[in-house]
């Protein structure tokens, strides 16, 4: 049986070595956690649950890092830099294994990225995780949902479907495809996001499904799209355009900006609505991930 | 069967007058929100579940309130300014009229506080909020757990042992006591927080009791303390001193700076022990909550 204090003693040291580098003042330890910056401060949360965002069969390193990796997307959509994160765990296991093997997880990402565990919560309940992320911009650019323009391309930076692959590879057994590691170890793409955030126009991460995602990017930019469906890199068939948990980035660029590095899957109009253009037949309708 | 752009239009404006005061850049609708400080950023996140955290029986207005009302307390230990909060909901219910009166919930501490709601999730699972606050120091002094110097006087401000008869009330079909307010409604103590904030030397909210919260500042301040048990304002019994869920601030401040607003309960020490002091014969042993 885990005693809370065996619990936060496995987590209060997670990533100090970051501390300083990202303007932490008071760590873990008091009732809040305190940071300070010059720039804006970005935050989100995610909540991952079993059985809902997470098969019971996968490893606590795995769920903890697959929850962060998740949160840190949404980092990542911002084009920003992630200076810290908090974990609020709710749990029936009193097994400390679980937990030392879940903060193995923890520290793997928290190294991957140099940012520290700031702060935290322990409860009794249904497995939930929480994950509260921090962040500033890279210079000054925040992408933002809103802000595509007509013309600009509409790009996505790796295949679709590959998560949803993963998850099917795992419920049937295999270990360690391709894929599976595309579901459980989801890149949080910082990078990419740091790479665009001075020509992107808009940018969202692909959690619910592509078209669901790019949707949002339309509605809060008041714009719609053409999307070249036979351009779109897919890993099993064109209904991964829908498959969730891919959590790459999906973004507008002016025109005159747009390159080779990534996929140019459509482009903005001044019509509102969504016109599919395929001359390998494909038809597709909008279908994502419903949280209810 | 509500939907998630239902839950999403119930919760998205609240607080939205607040924004420009609180300095948030960009509102909850996107990836992220963004806020501005000049200041340190302070914050917590608290998780509340159905069942352990709450009884099954309380409006969902009193679980918001009351769920947001906690989190901001360890705000009011740092002896810090709200500027805004987020909300993690995993539920499995579908009725929008449950999420319509949670709202109010949220509604009315947002007000109350002058805060706005910056971001959320919603998930389904068992019942199950997790909030998290923000904010920054009203001048320059954040509070901590260490800092109790030898010789400080320990204060509370209320009596103890409020919010556990609120809830034996409660239990017991009573619904409008003194108490029950306690402990549905738990007052944020922010302004008591901001009043200490310049003499405290340390301060701590008395979520778990409050023998085992002070037992962190002691540990925190690497002292001890005398504990004048006759002095401590009770509600039932002198147990009151363990009972959690007051919410309060326990704090330190050097006898020079000492007054009569609050109630003495007890004095700094150097040797690192508790000792009980008592001449009505009160025996107690420091017994919190355990979370686990």
């Amino acid at each position: 049986m885990a005693s809370e204090f065996e619990l936060i003693d496995l987590f209060q040291d997670i990533g100090s070595e970051f501390y300083s580098q990202n303007g932490i003042i008071i760590p873990p330890g008091d009732d809040c956690a305190v940071f300070q910056s010059k720039k804006p401060i970005i935050t989100s949360v995610d909540s991952s649950v079993e059985g809902v965002h997470f098969p019971k069969s996968i490893k606590p390193s795995e769920i903890a890092f697959r929850s962060i990796a998740i949160a840190l997307s949404d980092i990542a959509a911002m084009g920003c830099k992630p200076i810290g994160f908090s974990i609020s765990i709710s749990s029936h296991i009193n097994n400390i294994e679980w937990y030392k093997d879940f903060s193995e997880g923890v520290k793997e990402i928290s190294k991957m990225h140099q940012i520290p565990l700031i702060g935290g919560d322990f409860t009794k309940g249904q497995l939930n995780i929480n994950i509260i992320v921090y962040g500033e911009p890279f210079e000054d650019k925040i992408l933002k949902r809103s802000g595509a323009n007509e013309g600009d391309i509409i790009c996505i930076s790796t295949p679709v479907g590959r998560a949803k692959k993963g998850l099917q590879d795992l419920q049937s057994g295999v270990k360690n495809s391709n894929y599976t590691k595309a579901y459980l170890r989801p890149e949080s793409k910082i990078n990419l996001g740091k790479k665009i955030s001075e020509i992107a126009t808009s940018c969202i991460d692909t959690s619910d499904g592509l078209l669901s995602d790019l949707k949002h990017i339309l509605d809060s930019s008041s714009v719609g799209a053409e999307i070249y469906l036979d351009e779109i890199p897919i890993t099993q068939n064109i209904d991964d355009i829908n498959a969730g948990d891919d959590y790459d980035l999906c973004f507008t660029i002016p025109e005159n900006q747009s390159n080779d590095s990534f996929y140019k899957i459509g482009k903005i109009t001044k019509n509102k609505s969504i016109k599919f253009i395929s001359e390998k037949g494909y038809d597709v309708e909008i279908n994502g991930y419903k949280h209810f």
